[in-house]
């Protein structure tokens, strides 16, 4: 089975364990809606990618750590749209769920997005119980406190914040927990991963600002133009277009050189040059990348 | 060690792992602010004397569990005080985490607080790796869906509410939480312990309702009258004061009665019957309370 098919039979299984008798449709609906149709699961797929690189013994456990990541990741785009952040109307080419569902339900929705996220490690832990407390500890780092995506939100209304840290928790920290929840699913040592997980945070951050001054906003799926608009830290206001796109080639060589010594290396390469293609506003794009 | 030492020394040690270098210094005083000083911590409290009562052969297990529990529980109460739900100026008698850190910030309190909790469940756990799996999901159960807290505060904004089933949900889950993980963390079978929870959690609530009409702001820390003012199903609504008084006064004869025979039944009656007396409004206490 491909990846994108282990995803959504994963992200399925999940949302049909928060679904049951005494379950209020409109949450449920609001759940769907900020998990389904896909996005492009870029986090699950690098981990997934990870695991098969470290044999993938136990493709359940991998499955639960790649639907737990990317229910993270939907409930933080969830509350990141609600109206004390960004206040967006659209998100993945819909209206966010804080438009179609009201600003309480979005935030339930995303209260039991994070929720569900770690019931799924449990569940899909089972085949090999030691893996759980290193997945639930790994995951739950990139998302909370000191070094996860709520720190990193939260240095937004702190004065005096230096862009790379702020990326690097902000955006990185759920790369980390894709590759090193890879690795740890796969009963794999997870250390050696946490560098590429790094680097690949930090080049999705800067492919990300690109997009938000060069993209297009009907194939984004969302408004360009946030950064500026809200004050926020960007690599394109701190180095320029030219030097955010140097910067990004950079970062990329820089993941190539990170992947450790294994297997399922040259596929991971493959994986991260056509990602980099992928992500590059295409009035951008340069023949060399 | 006492009961409340053990708590309050298990949610120091919990938000001390949640600090750090990288940690952004207000999103850490919004999380101590939410949690510290003490509330009456009635659902870590219970969860301790079930553990006690089942031999707490692991008791920093024990520990976890109640942390996590009283870690949601102070999510939720974050996240309910926001603008899109009750708008609250206070909480606890001071000012709530939205009023005295803004809007973001309360909202990322309350996330960082559930990720939180489940990591500290999986640092607690080491020692009896096995249980870790059953806290994860029964306390997962009781704040996502679909029966748990954001399920039963989802509820509120659908038709037709069945008042027994909301109540069930939004304040009975996390009192089911406790008497089951209070089981489970001490190596027992937790099935027997639920419907304990369960009742003693529509106590609660009951008794919550009750506080709401003929409590004193000031004493209770929180304004009152908020469920008329809301529109909220309410025991008092629906059955009136005498009314709900005796519906409480029947379901403490109940919790009395569900508690499974163990050595520690006589000391949770014990506690059951000066709780009862402590959370009804002393305007309405009666002889035989």
């Amino acid at each position: 089975m491909d990846a994108t098919s282990r995803i959504e039979r994963a992200l399925d299984q999940a949302m049909s364990c928060a679904d049951g008798p005494s379950a209020p449709p409109r949450l449920l609906e609001a759940m769907r809606h900020a998990v389904f149709p896909k996005g492009a699961r870029v986090r699950p797929r690098l981990c997934l990618s990870v695991a098969e690189a470290c044999g993938d013994d136990e493709p359940g456990i991998a499955d639960g750590a790649a639907a737990a990541i990317e229910l993270l990741h939907c409930a933080s785009l969830v509350h990141d749209d609600l109206p004390c952040f960004d206040d967006a109307d659209t998100r993945r080419g819909k209206p966010s769920v804080q438009r179609a569902y009201g600003a309480p339900m979005a935030l339930l929705a995303g209260d039991a997005l994070i929720v569900l996220a770690f019931e799924t490690l449990a569940r899909t832990a089972v085949p090999a119980p030691a893996r759980l407390a290193p997945l639930v500890l790994t995951i739950g780092r990139s998302v909370g406190t000191p070094a996860g995506l709520c720190a990193g939100q939260a240095w937004e209304g702190e004065k005096g914040v230096v862009v790379a840290d702020y990326q690097r928790l902000k955006t990185g920290s759920l790369f980390v927990a894709a590759t090193v929840a890879g690795a740890a699913a796969a009963g794999a040592d997870p250390a050696p991963w946490r560098a590429l997980g790094e680097t690949l945070g930090e080049a999705y951050q800067v492919a990300d600002d690109l997009r938000d001054v060069a993209g297009d906003a009907e194939e984004l799926g969302k408004p360009v133009g946030q950064d500026a608009l809200h004050g926020r830290p960007s690599s394109v206001t701190e180095l320029g277009v030219d030097g955010a796109m140097d910067h990004l080639e950079d970062l990329v060589v820089g993941a190539i050189a990170a992947i450790p010594d294994c297997p399922g290396a040259g596929m991971l390469e493959t994986l991260i040059r056509s990602e980099a293609k992928r992500l590059v506003p295409k009035s951008l794009a340069r023949s060399a990348a």
